[in-house]
């Protein structure tokens, strides 16, 4: 047993030895992805497929609780309509892919698979708003969306990805910030809540926002090679969209009025994030509200009398609580099931075996901290419930200590580059806001901005780190993904 | 009010008048899609999305209960891979799509996407599958296909779609026969206690199978037209994709074999069928298991006291209890607001004025009988409940007897034609199987093979309706979708 659980384990990479290839360890022995044929495009298997369906739950129900509904939209878009928004177009024309034959002809017009929807959904908008009783329009479409990727890496960056695109229309400039604003708000209640990763919420540089926003806020986490992974984005759009596509509304006072958007939109790179916060060398370690299996039976010693019987009757008892339980009873070793429950993250693992039955108790062993809890068999739902939350509280709480560790304050570029050599993480300074200053500062050091956060009004010093000129805000650096 | 309601019912052509201007007055007056800019392509709006929702909610969960897991695989085929199966190349590649440039360059070989995804399915599947401990194999996949068709029409048939697509494999034959006739059956069940709709479930011709299946299974229902439509099939696919792509397993005996494997497919196609079983000259006919809304309150003398109070204690009652219900409190006259309820195929409508209220009483009323049915108040949840139920039950029932009045048994050619010129229908009578024959009777008719049924063993004749060659086989024929 020992044997085999060495040999397991050789087989990941140690994250201190080689991050990069401990991620991709990760994700194809715990069987979430493969690559396909396609250059760039991934298989989700059924594993990865089943996290994103949590995902996809949660983040649903959150959309339709502050009143948005589903709409889905064609896939292609016409030449002609991304040409529309000439910031957007400049942005992603060089990205997408062209269909040019179909049904055995060329087509007269070339047609883009869509790399975001603004350009098809704006179509339908300009012929839907009309008053403002039409106002506000709330709607998300959950698809797939293709951006041709040079280099790519499963779930982080992909050519094909699936995804969730918000895009909603308001009456007034301030009814869509407030959208603007309460989205990203939903998303980093959901990273904290949900995906227990603790996120850094702010706005994005001119040079980073979406390509024909009026402004883009981020939430920005950090991983455990201390690299900034943006987990979503929202986007005040203004009337860019609303003047490019004609989009106006019969206000009550009798006049024609330009619409106020916005759109924000999350993908399964999420999935890539949860990997790289709470991993580490055995595995997977699953934040429980996304884990497909959230407790795992382990029978010990199951041939013997009343092990698989009890076994069972957990499993039943488990189940019926609503609690995402399995059991195992493939022929493998009990240590090579032991491994298989750390490598797929499973967040609970449940052993029972003769002993155990004869003391009344199971043993549940914690994914987060390997810790050994013997539970009472007759309250085993309330103890496996409990010990759910604790696992993802102290995931968290973990993922905010290892941010705060890594996350350094600059006050002069001396400190800035102290920072990053040292740091391997977040870099925060006064910054002047120029776009040359921040491609100059990309180019001496490979981090890019991350956002300016909402909730920090610090004011380090009046200078920019960087250029000197006067600082007009406090911003997050790091290197990214 | 009275003028009010006139008008507004005006808007839909009646079906006795004209069916395919009905079917599209109702798509486009209930709000459930739109034309795009993109050729082919619909827009789904929220309330068609939301019978989309519920039924995706309502097949899932069957798909999973018969062991299935969910995944996802590249939109995108190279077209070396689209080749290797000689058949489904034949059947698929005059409809596909092709991606000529990504990325700004012309690419080195073409992709298509996918029209379904057999070819990329099993490229993955033969890295897979190794060893008979992988087996069964059992993935579905959600997403959208494109097949680029020349006429369309909304959910009937367009470019692109959304479906489902089953895909598996296992280590023998009868294995793979059971898994195409279990998913039949899961279709057939869904169906009728889901949608209200009765299907015919069978085997196709020769003809009419899939493009690449040993044999395709069907389940066909029947229009108010008297057209059929194939709401859902199961496919058999024999070795056939298993050589074209090498799927292999190391069976317990020690040798290599070819694996088994089934798909099977529904698809927003099925939204067209329930509009098109159920609706009427005002409007949809939802089934109660995939409506939006199942139950909306129309207050009457909204303005009298105590009316709204009432109105929003039952909304909160209803919805407690899982009930998906509404609550129309907007500007527009009551008259109105019940022309709305019927033409979005609500199933009850829950009508609450000063009257009712002194009564102790709310007044149900059927979408499906227009019946109004007084309800106390203080079980107002369990009243709903119970005709939910019941207009489920009578809406299956009148589906089930319109398509027996409208089915015709011919012994002979000349019944037959008589069937199909009197009863716009389905038209039964023993057949020789011959694609030749098939083919002829279509250039006559204009009716095409439906299936042979699984549960019907008459035997009408000793030789074939059409050519007098000996009859092998039963078999339904009708116009269709």
């Amino acid at each position: 047993m020992a044997k085999e659980k060495k040999e397991f384990v050789e087989h990941i990479t140690a994250q201190s030895e080689d991050f990069s290839r401990w991620y991709t360890d990760v994700i194809m022995k715990a069987e979430m992805v493969d690559y396909s044929e396609v250059k760039g495009c991934m298989v989700i298997k059924p594993y990865g497929y089943g996290i994103w369906e949590l995902i996809q739950n949660e983040m649903d129900a959150r959309f339709k609780a502050t009143g948005h509904k589903n709409a889905y939209f064609p896939l292609l878009i016409p030449e002609s309509l991304l040409n529309k928004e000439a910031e957007h177009v400049e942005g992603f024309a060089p990205e997408v892919a062209w269909v040019t034959h179909g049904g055995g002809e060329k087509l007269q017009e070339r047609l883009c698979i869509r790399p975001t929807s603004e350009t098809i959904i704006c179509s339908m908008y300009s012929k839907w708003v009309q008053s403002y009783r039409d106002l506000p329009l709330l709607l998300n479409q959950w698809c797939n969306v293709l951006r041709w990727e040079k280099t790519t890496r499963p779930f982080l960056r992909t050519s094909e990805f699936l995804w969730q695109e918000g895009h909603t229309v308001h009456a007034t400039q301030q009814e869509a910030e407030e959208e603007t604003e309460r989205m990203i708000g939903v998303y980093k209640e959901f990273a904290e809540n949900v995906l227990a990763i603790p996120v850094i919420a702010g706005q994005k540089s001119e040079k980073e926002k979406f390509a024909g926003a009026a402004h883009t806020y981020t939430m920005e986490a950090m991983m455990l090679d201390g690299r900034a992974l943006q987990m979503g984005t929202s986007h005040n759009l203004g009337q860019n969209f609303a003047k490019g596509f004609d989009i106006k509304y019969l206000d009550k006072d009798g006049t024609q009025k330009y619409v106020w958007q916005t759109s924000w939109g999350t993908s399964t790179r999420m999935i890539g994030g949860l990997i790289m916060v709470h991993g580490d060398d055995r595995g997977l370690k699953l934040p429980p509200k996304v884990a497909p299996i959230q407790c795992r039976i382990v029978p010990v010693a199951a041939h013997k009398p009343g092990v698989m019987e009890k076994a069972n009757e957990l499993f039943d008892a488990l189940k019926a609580a609503g609690i995402r339980v399995d059991l195992d009873d493939r022929e493998q070793s009990v240590g090579w099931k032991f491994n298989d429950c750390e490598l797929k993250g499973i967040p609970i693992r449940l052993e029972i075996g003769p002993k155990d039955i004869e003391n009344g108790k199971a043993m549940l062993v914690r994914r987060d901290t390997f810790e050994k809890i013997p539970a009472p068999l007759d309250h085993i739902v309330e103890e496996v419930q409990e010990l759910l939350a604790a696992i993802h509280a102290n995931m968290l709480e973990m993922a905010r200590d290892f941010r705060e560790a890594h996350t350094f304050t600059a006050h002069n570029f001396d400190e800035f580059m102290d920072g990053i050599e040292k740091g391997h993480g977040f870099v925060k300074a006064m910054w002047c806001g120029d776009t040359e200053c921040e491609l100059e500062i990309k180019a001496k050091t490979g981090v890019t901005t991350r956002c300016t956060p909402f909730d920090e009004h610090e004011h380090l010093s009046d200078v920019c780190v960087h250029c000197g000129k006067p600082a007009k805000q406090l911003m997050y650096f790091a290197k990214s993904y």
